[in-house]
């Protein structure tokens, strides 16, 4: 099968993409002379007051990676017996590799979704469980914004959950590997940020670096000081601490600095919505209209593999052939087109070859 | 009291210096296009090559930090009521805030040495524990190189732990977050750090890369590929995988080019010994030759705490008035210069008020 | 309202029961003179090669209680990263407070039944992880025998279930808290025990004592042998080394001699089915035959209070009003009939009022 | 050679005898029909008050045995990252198969003693290590009364490590596994209990009974209050909840009535004291006046080895040729006599031959 050119950036992952220019550019600056580690340094100073100002107050970790920051958080909330309510599909339940019952020798509890939200109805269904020695404790609720199937909860949504957990007695926690993403969505400001963080109720969240224009870095934002107080010690502890923190800093003052953040998760998301237009019409294949950077097509198995190896992405869910296509902070309208091109033409040589 | 100006560097830690030029430029060069996460990129691929190269053999995982090396690295060699021997001034024992015990669940039997060096008689001892149900079973002996004292295994020293833990059917595993200076100072080749390492026995070791001259960055080197099969899941557990591996795996093949990481390495160590004679006649100053880039001196409390407010550094033993001052790869004689004027001005001043 | 006279010996659980005179007389014979603790016991050596003798091979560890001995016998086939199927509803899942999480660090991937019981193509669904760095492995199935819903295995069910999991590289495990009452209605012999259990292919099941005539304690019997040479220490380490271990073995002694554990779970089976049969027409009241010694009827709430208050028994499911009745080994047909009676005068009772 | 006849109880351990009649009568007594599991019976209500008396407050949980206790009472005081200081003989540090590490993933700072007892400048010398995110926090002092080494603190000494401890924000933990040994020779009576517990400032305790004449049991004692709120779901995590609880509830009952707790344990004491005297002058043999039920003898290797064949012994420190000699409640006079008449028979058979 003869296909057009493929795209120059593939649509595999948002973390397939490299580091923005100002990010690398901060972090070239960064690297002069000597500055002490482990965060004792005048970026990391910087980046963590920059933090408080855009949540308006709460306390900042850096840290290596997704992980890394979601059982740091998790941890700073947890006694032993204690549970996290998650859902199925939640990166710390499915994607983690029991990164969290190893370390942190919790049960999660996870409960299924159609599309990876959690509602406030499926927390109070646990109230059971309190207060019987025969089962773990549910201490915290943990969601995903934007969620691991793009969708995004509004504010409304957080807050209800956070509303929920707290009368439960329980925190809730959100790992925002793309909460810029999700914030790009619901109204592409600070504000928009603090209506379902800080305003909703949310104790702890991760806020997303890595795969929004950094070489690597996440942050972990304690919005109830209180839990902020041992985190320092946890973070070391399970291997977080960076030691050259500075270069982590420096990122992340590079990304808060005019608001690249939310215009490079604004160019993720609206590549999507590019892509979803483009392939709309395309005869046998089925997709939703992205909330965010991603798209989750059914397509032929066939079409599929062709399209991979021309331009890789990765297989969804096997059994009902679907796939996932992602932008990334640096996908161009270019990248759309071809790839929408590619998948076309793949499309329409099996509809021939099949009549 | 009036001191010379400080040193542009301050001698507090190898890891307050940032990344060598090559280190950097390596970094600017891979940061084009799209590669996918997780390894899957051709310059991880390229590295793991380097370092199968290097060590004739082994496999080899890229993590983010010391701490993440060590622990992946003796997971693969751990079940449960296993245990780790090491020496009790060991950073997995003393810096790691308990990392080993709450990740790995494992009790860590460490030993007192003088110069931070375990020997084969203290594992010998150690014998009785073995088939003994209410005792831990010792599996690992851990050593450091160079230590955390600054001291230095020979190459037949190593073989012979190799050869006393093999007997007793233990694994020996080397932190080598500075096994560049080590190697620099055995002989400064590919082959003495093979003479030390996967000639002398040992099963699983780091190689520092942090230390030495990069923004971030480890490798576990796994000689015994047996242990090798599972540790990708192993460093995913514990938070190691690094999303955007290509920017770690050109840092290490940087370091890599043209013996980089010896250069780097002899500097710190060279810059150490013309520490060493500078202050060696400074009165009320203790100190021994370094072995690689660190010196432990004793001084008046009075006298540190003044330089340490002109030119940072860390306290080492409070009790004994003993100090540390290292070294790094872009430490300059004129730093040293000047960081030997200071000390010996303060030292004056101080005899000049005592009288 | 005026309820009969309550039964000597409430229907809320077998673990209700006391001990069987012949337990407990072995007991008082087994307390003479000295014995070495930790199992260096005449009565330990005898139990052991009465588990042997049984199940024609495999070793026996004796431990105190039901979730110490699934702790125990699940470690022995666990390395980090690997999982634990299991069913949603199984004890080590739902009723041990998170054991297998905080203690082994292990996920339990719990799959959903109607009836307690796995199926072999619920595992097989799970292929797609393995091998993949970001999932857990699984590795052990877990079944429980007869289940937590009151089910059995057939012998045939158990072996396509081991077959399937060796064939994927996992192990069956089998927790036999109930294991008698299965095999009293699978053959009622110790040739139908080994039909489920070392025929089938299970490699480690905990046979259950407490529930059925002892004062306390449980067996692990490790019917591969490779499994059990590091076991011991195990046992030690998850707190499950009884001391004074004689009088554990003693009571096991006691309990397979004559078939005193087939004959007690006979007792425990049949009554479960007279009460059935009692209490089969009573109105507004819905129940299964029961496969062993459970009974899991839903009834008005109204009704169920009153009677709860009379002769205490456990809710099962308060969204559907079903409720756990439950026999015993010293449960008799005059508790059956006076248990019966009071439920047909309180449904009565409650007929009456609502008219 | 030939020896006296061996005495019909060993001196091995005082986990080697049985149950007193007493404890074994309560059983019989409490083994009549049905009583809710996990506590819900009236022989555990009667105890924990039977405890709350004893200790004019606190709240206790019946678990198995020592180990489970010690992990138990732990954990109710401990936070990730906190560690446990303790002696270095310490049964959780020596004897208890890294469970601690395992299940709670803690460190022990194990501090070396002379004679098993800890002081207070041993704790206060740790002061540095707080603050410190490289390191882990010590947060519990773990003491065992009596020790290990058969020595006993004074009130004064445990009041002055509890004062210590909690002056630097940590907790005071009592190992009591022979705690009624301790008692016996600090005044042998409930206040003399209470002088070195609870008037003395410790927060947690283990009460044995195992050691002091039961089948089974231990018994933890929260003396503050706060930390009992969520002890009983750690003790089900860590598989220490009894099904069957009334059976150790009423052997604990039979102990504490008429203080037979003190009684057993002044028998075992005094036979230490009597055998002390007995072995006094026989040549080449060497021991410390017994403080509690332990003697811990050297003597040569062969005449050991001899009377370990006639009636067993543990080695103690082989290196030093040191045995341990050890009394139960149930050692008689006459026991005595028989083994010193057999020590002194073999001392004496070996100077024969070696002249």
């Amino acid at each position: 099968m003869q296909l057009p050119p493929a795209p120059d950036r593939s649509f595999a992952s948002d973390n397939a993409a490299g580091a923005h220019p100002d990010v690398m550019a901060a972090v070239i600056e960064a690297n002069v002379g000597h500055a002490l580690a482990y965060g004792a340094d005048r970026w990391t100073t910087e980046c963590t007051q920059r933090f408080r100002d855009l949540f308006h107050g709460g306390e900042t970790l850096l840290v290596f990676n997704g992980t890394g920051g979601n059982i740091t958080g998790l941890m700073s909330m947890l006694r032993p017996v204690d549970a996290v309510v998650c859902a199925s599909g939640s990166h710390i339940n499915a994607d983690e590799a029991g990164s969290a019952e190893q370390i942190l020798g919790v049960k999660l509890i996870d409960l299924p979704t159609d599309d990876g939200k959690l509602c406030p109805e499926q927390v109070r269904e646990l109230e059971w469980m309190f207060g019987n020695e025969h089962h773990v404790q549910p201490a915290v609720v943990s969601i995903t914004q934007s969620t691991e199937l793009g969708t995004v909860y509004t504010a409304d949504e957080v807050a209800a959950l956070a509303e929920t957990s707290h009368a439960m007695g329980m925190r809730l926690h959100l790992d925002g590997a793309r909460i810029a993403n999700a914030t790009d969505v619901l109204g592409s400001s600070a504000a928009a940020l603090r209506s379902f963080t800080v305003d909703a109720g949310v104790d702890v969240l991760t806020f997303g670096g890595t795969k929004n224009g950094m070489l690597g870095g996440e942050a972990v934002v304690f919005l109830d000081p209180v839990l902020a107080a041992r985190a320092p010690y946890l973070r070391k502890t399970v291997t977080q601490l960076p030691s050259k923190m500075r270069f982590v800093a420096a990122q992340f003052i590079a990304l808060l600095d005019n608001d690249l953040w939310l215009r490079t998760a604004r160019q993720a998301d609206t590549m999507a919505v590019e892509l979803f237009e483009a392939v709309a019409g395309v005869p046998g294949l089925d997709v939703d209209r992205p909330a965010v950077n991603s798209l989750f097509p059914t397509l032929p198995r066939r079409v599929a593999t062709v399209l991979q190896e021309w331009s890789f992405f990765w297989d969804w869910d096997v059994a009902r052939s679907q796939y996932r296509w992602m932008t990334a902070w640096d996908t161009t309208s270019a990248d759309v087109e071809r790839f929408a091109a590619g998948v076309a033409a793949a499309a329409a040589a099996d509809q021939t070859e099949r009549n």
